[in-house]
């Protein structure tokens, strides 16, 4: 699915959200994970079991609502073997759902391993004379500080496949400053990032005008987003930072273009740890508590945004 | 285990080298592949059997030989979970043959993120009433492009469990100058990386006075590495490049110190691929080729090292 699709799903559900699929051990329901407990003991296939049940319910209560979902690697990689196979099973229940789906991996390397991440997550490989796709995801987010040459087995695939990336360029937590916000020449070393993945997206640039490569630009630094919304106008824009890091819908308006395009906003624990703030011990209630929490968010979001 | 371990077995063995278990496709023997195609048809299964058998071969064959082996993780994504099964094993299999692990995942991400990688590869994550280690490798190496409050998790686990990360500062390939080199004020990006990445580990020095908080340094930039080893004499280093990214062994003479420590370099496609250098076709000659090329590197290395 092209950068395209995810821009008609946006429209079409009048919502730039994301729904960050983070199933941290502290928003897994307790009676989710008891059960698998139960039966595979404290294992790590119990919190794997727990994982993708919690997160087909999550897609159930919110394909209908929002375009896209943002499995976050980190939270299925310390679940071990187990918890990479609900990442899997995740990836596939989503696009079943019709959701665009951003695998949150953050991946950078140089030449063959390059190769080897852009083909697991985004590509195929082959066994014999079979082409397998890993993990089939429709997006990936990517760690530019190598270079061009670690990103260009991406970009063949975004090319060749209809998948697109988003660069880190100007990140949402409090110490993206160190290394972001240095002056290099006239410029900061996060805009020498957006100049170089502005180009390399330069050929990718689909029917809305938005290319296959995109930034990942935090809403808890507006300053920087409106810079760069003004700057790459051709750029999408993956926005982290609403929410529980502390970023409010009027800091996003400057994300969007004239149309309301342009930037889709995640939110991970506010919407899928929504169930924590009703009171209940148990969590039985966290789908109807994720679809409320994502219904509010884009009301919120729409007072300034699509 | 601690990086004084790493450096007292590379002492023992008089090689600083670090086998780099990168089972691409290419290297894997047709041997091994076709047979666990038989039992597992054109599956992931089969490729990830294969690549376990393959990396236990390499390991029985090297383990008296060199200290460390760096299973690349993309190697093991791309083959999906099964993948993943034979990346823990792997680790598990080096680690009881006393070979000191390094995961080369650069992995790199923000606050609950990171603290889930350090928890993956370094730590211990908590099931219901038990602690369990989903991958526990030795070190990690760790891209720091978003700063401090990326990092911080992994330092702590480094002091806790005794575990050490290698930073990505200055990379090997061709255009890792485009954001690396750049001139922030009087120093490139690389060496403010360096000089944060210093600070961090400057409370984790050990007995042979290098801290667990390392630098990855391309041997082929060995201006670079010259300079960042005057600078930064507690800092240890991993050094790919060497071999079929171009490095001979005088280009690494300035990565160590006076005592011939301070750096373990890498080579993964120059001994685990050595097989097909023989004019072997099936690749049955695997571990002999492996071990023969790990002691010509070793060799190699020794004129202007340890």
């Amino acid at each position: 699915m092209s950068i395209n699709q995810l821009i008609s799903k946006i429209i079409s559900k009048s919502n730039p959200t994301v729904a960050g699929l983070d199933p941290s051990p502290s928003v897994i329901p307790p009676c989710i994970l008891e059960k698998h407990i139960g039966e595979y003991g404290c294992t790590l296939k119990a919190a794997a079991e727990s994982v993708l049940e919690f997160n087909r319910g999550i897609i159930d209560a919110l394909h209908d609502i929002v375009p896209a979902v943002k499995p976050q690697s980190a939270f299925y990689e310390m679940y071990g073997p187990d918890g990479i196979d609900a990442l899997k099973k995740t990836i596939e229940y989503a696009k079943l759902k019709n959701l665009y789906v951003i695998a949150d991996a953050k991946r950078g390397d140089i030449g063959s391993t390059a190769e080897a991440y852009a083909a697991a997550y985004l590509g195929k490989i082959k066994i014999g004379d079979t082409e397998i796709s890993p993990f089939d995801a429709d997006s990936l987010t990517v760690n530019a500080y190598l270079g061009s040459d670690g990103v260009k087995p991406f970009l063949d695939i975004c090319k060749d496949r209809k998948k697109s990336i988003f660069i880190l360029v100007k990140t949402s937590n409090p110490s993206s400053s160190e290394f972001q916000d240095l002056i290099a020449g006239t410029r900061t070393v996060y805009r020498a990032v957006a100049e170089k993945a502005s180009a390399w997206g330069s050929d990718l640039i689909g029917e809305y005008g938005y290319s296959e490569v995109g930034f990942v630009v935090g809403a808890t630094y507006p300053g920087q987003l409106m810079e760069l919304r003004r700057n790459y106008q051709n750029t999408f824009f993956l926005v982290p930072g609403y929410g529980a890091q502390g970023a409010k819908a009027q800091d996003l308006a400057v994300a969007f273009d004239r149309r309301g395009l342009g930037a889709i906003v995640n939110s991970s624990r506010g919407i899928i740890g929504a169930w924590k703030n009703t009171g209940s011990k148990d969590g039985s209630n966290y789908t109807d508590a994720a679809r409320e929490a994502a219904a509010a968010m884009k009301k919120d979001l729409e007072t300034y945004c699509i």
